[in-house]
């Protein structure tokens, strides 16, 4: 399922714009290899990966987007990896991006997980892709956003974003969901400040994994309690909380995931009801908009700035306070409009 | 020492260049109500309030900031409070800006704290003001960024910036100081995860507040435990965990803070002597100057599409999947160059 690298860096096409809509014809068509590439080429920050996404864009909107958060060694691959099988009995086509923001590469623990769920490699409609920040103009944000794109377009039900830890990048990266499942554990006390720290407003439902082990009780009740403290207005949605059993316990665990799916995509229909997946497709598109200005229009003429040296002077003589950013940056936006004027 | 709203507004000036040469003038000798009004301007986003930071950036520089953060109820405030005593006792001046980005107005819970604080109220010396997050471009983060020059330009010689909680804007924030101090009390066995979630990496010193309660030495031996895991290189500055003792047993907790106060100006000299604080500020710079940018160039860009409705059209042809974020900026941009190219 992961592509060789080298290989496909070698078949990069040449001619652009008849390749954007092949590329993309590919992809739509749920080619794996299309894919990997165009998700590559965004990692990776290859300003052609930004054609073939416009081919790409009318055909998304479709898929239901999970996001699976929670401390390390909470078992989140374990959950990630049964909710894969889970939909794919119910014919769901499935797409899991496994995001490591700490790892410069693709790789590293993540891809030790991803070892475990080769059971799925030689099904042709599970897509398993791990994604790290390398070069990506936008982060690693811009970088998932982007490729829950791609996954939406080769015609995907079911995305699956999974996150390594608990941390800020971490809740943007999970912020491209539209149903945040918060995976913890007994008798790791700490777990509820962490989800305080931000997870806990995100979250919408709550799994505590390995629910044989004591600490299951306390951490339940601490979860509802904190729950409570949130005002809870008349049809909005109470984040449940739900057990999974012990794997060894095959008949309890599988009806545990079973009622873990059957909650996905009951919060699913709720959004959808409530018209609240609107809203979150609306502040998606606000989001991509900005970040897109911000990566076309101010980008080349950073990079300019920076191929020229110009950039590293800037910071020079704002050290030595011979000048500041307020009067350089005028500088800049002037010259910027004069060879616009000049060019063409 | 907090300046009365209204009273300022009205005398705001109307005649723009000579003004911003006058309120410098008045802020570099340390005029209280004129510095508190050029950052309640950065707070609104007032364009013309960069106009004055240019005139200041020249005089800034010099002053050693340090960020105090933690999780709520550690007893930031007081530590703080007692800082701010020891310091004026060294003949330091002294500024405190209290950081809030849950509030969407300065006051609230920070407010009250800082009622604690009047009996530094009529000591010219020591400038408090809190800030919240408004409008400012940039963010809270930009808006600290700038507070922190205008109080440097005032001369002040150690600035305090104290945050409310521990997320991820508070460590934001909390980058904007050359030494960052993490307040803990004992019995909050969940800090230490907190910590772990981001904070651990910044911190230059622990304060275990409150250590005569129970649970200091676990805390201690916790901190310590953790800061053995981290690569240490020799030359590198380990930072040192502090007890700070009741506030009632005066003795003890007047030579903790004084313990803590000469630690503060040890890791001060330490990134001199490192030349760290070199680069801490040639970090500042880089990211000063993107952010200006972005203000001057996409600002006014993103402001007109706003006000035009154009951007809301935009937001709807993309959710309608008419058309797609690339496409469209692709037009903003051409028709940006054309405006430029007429103008003049």
């Amino acid at each position: 399922m992961m592509e060789n690298r080298n290989q496909s860096a070698r078949e990069r096409p040449e001619k652009e714009g008849l390749d954007h809509v092949e590329l993309a014809r590919k992809i739509r068509d749920g080619n794996i290899r299309a894919a990997s590439r165009l998700i590559r080429d965004l990692e990776d920050n290859v300003p052609q990966a930004k054609g073939t996404l416009k081919h790409i864009y009318p055909h998304t909107g479709k898929a239901h987007v999970i996001g699976i958060t929670g401390s390390p060694g909470a078992g989140k691959s374990t959950i990630t990896d049964e909710l894969v099988s889970a939909f794919r009995e119910k014919e769901n086509k499935v797409a899991v991006l496994a995001v490591d923001p700490s790892s410069p590469f693709s790789g590293g623990a993540i891809l030790g997980d991803r070892i475990r769920m080769q059971r799925h490699a030689g099904d042709p409609d599970v897509f398993i892709r791990s994604l790290a920040t390398r070069g990506a103009l936008g982060g690693l944000s811009g970088a998932v956003g982007s490729s829950v794109h791609i996954l939406d377009a080769m015609g995907k039900d079911k995305i699956l974003i999974e996150t390594v830890g608990v941390g800020q990048q971490e809740v943007d990266v999970i912020n491209h969901a539209h149903t945040v499942i918060v995976v913890l554990v007994p008798g790791m006390g700490d777990d509820i400040q962490a989800i305080k720290a931000g997870i806990m407003e995100v979250a919408d439902i709550f799994v505590i994994n390995k629910s044989h082990r004591e600490g299951t009780r306390r951490l339940q009740k601490e979860l509802l309690s904190l729950l409570d403290l949130k005002e809870n207005r008349s049809g909005e949605w109470t984040p449940p909380v739900i057990l999974v059993d012990d794997v060894l316990n095959k008949e309890t665990f599988n009806g545990n995931i079973a009622t873990l799916c059957q909650t996905i995509d009951a919060h699913h229909q709720h959004l959808i009801s409530t018209r609240l997946l609107e809203k979150k497709l609306e502040k998606k598109a606000i989001v991509e908009i900005h970040e897109v200005l911000k990566s076309s229009i101010l980008g080349p003429i950073i990079k300019e700035l920076q191929a020229s040296g110009e950039f590293d002077n800037m910071v020079s003589k704002v050290m030595k306070r011979q000048s500041d950013p307020y009067t350089l940056v005028e500088d800049v936006r002037s010259a910027f409009i004069r060879s616009q004027k000049g060019g063409e």
